[in-house]
């Protein structure tokens, strides 16, 4: 078992959302990366999301356009997502931003701003936080770090 | 087996769903009708989109904000899906229509207007018209009729 | 007799409208390709248009800025016509997309994402599958395809 | 003949376009005003819109949602023609707005703020006075009146 | 010491920032509900936020307009803090929204709909949820109603 | 005396507006080309635009960002004013549409696309056209010129 | 001489400019308020723009649509210009805010919130207050009441 | 003592904050310049804000996407505060102006166009020459200058 599991629609959104694996390496969080598309393999996309509450804590899911990936995992799962607008070329994310952001009642997503993966990375930790010291010490000190 | 599936996210877009169903009325079109949200319900609705192309030929799609309905469906099925955006209160309904029109790459929905569930009928309407000269026949008279 | 007509505003959309083509020939479907504007030059736009139903089952239409050219055929047949927005420089595509997709009751286009020619053709595929076996095979392999 | 045509897409339009005739009438110049919807009726538009170089030397074309009238209208004639874009109950009218002023090179449509037939009127009027001493003189009239 | 805070930048939010306190108390989490300007009372809001996690594990921030406060709290304090967009009469809530969501690197904000307050309570309650059974199975709970 | 005053807020407008002129060059209509930006240097451009109607027929003005050069214009005089956007780095041109199009009562701008200058040469023409025989011959070889 | 002048564009403004007005009599600061229309008036408005600085020390203008009245005051005056954008009734006051805010290099116009009148007449005492420790200290004392 | 504290959220702003230093210094106006993020280091700009009344006359204050620095020292100081809404790689600077403009009532950021740090810095010298004989003369002067 890991603590996150990163996963995006699309293998061109890798370059982004290295920056949440980056992030969580840095805090010490141990986590799985995959790419999923919700439209593509929808199958897959409800089978990971099904188990995700045996096998992860916190799940960041980047997806771009009518960006459904991080609103279909939280439809099948008790855990806290998070959702990462990714840029578009044509409209500037904001088609991303809103099909993540606006998600109806009963099914909240934690969304970052538009390529916001470093910060989806450090709310990630702030959750895991809730119930680790240490965790809770490296983001004092990362608070620290942000100052200078 | 009915030709038609009206689905939607929501008991409160029905008003504005109905339309479709008028539609499909006035032209001799079978159809069902359904309530089904993709983030509340993701089981059911995969369930039935997964079977859709058993039971039924085209599918007509309302769902309003993060509007995911039409693109989860389609994600399931290989029949053809219409999306209507429905209208919100805040946005307008631009977040219902960039969620449902900006899919990506492999899956489309085929878009109307936000709140167009009459354009919704009509063109699972002329879908259906393809192999069938009587609906051919029912569509030139209907053209006929929106001009006066 | 093609099965499908692309035709486009303007010779600069071609480079995004030669993804529509390109998944008609993967599929085995038939189709024309041509230009011609609404704006400059509608009287062979409106004699295509008349005598599409003749000729074709499906049309593919895209086009940029004030996008009228979907619009226009519509409103002179009864065949469905799908609706390619074709980016902008200036608003993005967000003007070729409220062109096409906000029509008015009566005359549905179904409108893919920005630029998605290529939804468009997968579309027009799924419309012809309806009463064609062979092509729906192709669609559930072209579903396996996409999942890997 | 007339001076001016003012033709709209819906007779919901009408209450909006009766302003242009106000002022029309205001300022002693004829006009015709008509309903003809660009999509729903489109070989009347086009007739009226090739003969209207002969029944008239401006037209004033009101539409509302993709609202593609007025440049349907400017294809087919050389004399200018006004746009005013019609306020939409979801989009507040930008949709009207981009599909009127938005018009590829070659078809200019003279675009107006969105529901702004008043100032449609009077640039039909300011049109006119280009060879009519007398309508000048009504317009530093008009002029004068709005100072106070 | 309570689990939530629930903060809003004026008494006005309040009707919609009573949907996070029921859901919270529906789900038996303790909470403290205080109205606090970033703007008007800009060191009430530091005390707080710097305070917070001595008496809080999470905080849920309501605001409008330049909605600084979600933000500026989670600049003080190491606890996640959840964004809720107030829709304004002006622009919808899209000004609320880019001033929650679009936070720079470092201090993120996890941001629900516009007006979505339900959300911003059950969000809360999942985070919560990381270290406690019950809460855990309270939750799968909830999924199961909502799908009713 | 000229026929239009093309007039541009700005010289870095002169690449967009340059356009204008080619038109009017190639309908031999007589024209001048000014740049006077109307918050920089207010008072030279009361002085041209009370001037106007001596000099000049209808007059084309470019302009970018909070873009009041056309309206400023059409304040002072009873000719027809013809507005261009100019497109902006940061908006992609919608702020200067919004500057020109949604003018108020009584004053009206008739603006084109964004950068939309070859437009607006052309709408001169049409105007210049209602009295004038060879021009509306010039602009009918141009509609066959456009088809081509 | 009074010390602010607040002026805007239309009667219909007056309710919203009037919170500028009990702004400056709250704090003991000299007004006088006008109504003249930079396109219906211009030379009126010139007139009072360019003798501004013998008559006033801050100038407030409120306009909506294409609000051109705030830019054409500080285009003739070097005192600052504080701009308020008026919320209109179809594109909520965006048009407003971009036609204020969006000035071209050289001529500032300092711009609050969409019908934000109230902070107008704040802004124009703090202007007035760095030569006036009176109105340092009422301000002092209206930072406190904000707080309670 | 300066007169004019140049404050911005992130050294990526400096290229462009670097325009109001220029300005002042053209204008001889003394200021200091740094960098302080109101969200990584928020009891910095809270010390900042708080004193620089003693220290300086106006502040300008630039930031990019949910740019909440402006608005922040507006809350903690009775100066005026001048808002630079920075360009954003997505969304253009309409999250940033948007996050500066709409401030609530009690509050005023005096905004400025996106990336207008030029006019910033002439805002400040129109402040400061409320009381200050020699800037006036230097603002006629370069009110001059901007006409040739």
């Amino acid at each position: 078992m890991k603590e996150v599991l990163i996963i995006m629609g699309s293998a061109s959104d890798e370059v982004v959302m290295n920056e949440s694996a980056e992030v969580l390496a840095k805090f010490g969080v141990s986590y799985d990366q995959t790419v999923a598309s919700a439209h593509r393999n929808p199958e897959k996309v409800a089978e990971i999301a099904k188990n995700a509450s045996k096998n992860y804590k916190v799940i960041i899911a980047g997806a771009g356009k009518a960006a459904h990936l991080p609103g279909v995992i939280a439809g099948h799962t008790i855990l806290p997502v998070i959702g990462v607008p990714i840029k578009t070329s044509d409209l500037g994310g904001v088609d991303s931003l809103y099909s993540i952001v606006q998600m109806p009642k009963g099914v909240p997503v934690a969304t970052v701003a538009i390529n916001g993966a470093t910060n989806a990375g450090i709310l990630a930790v702030q959750m895991l936080a809730l119930g680790n010291e240490a965790l809770q010490e490296k983001l004092k000190n990362y608070k620290e770090e942000l100052k200078s």
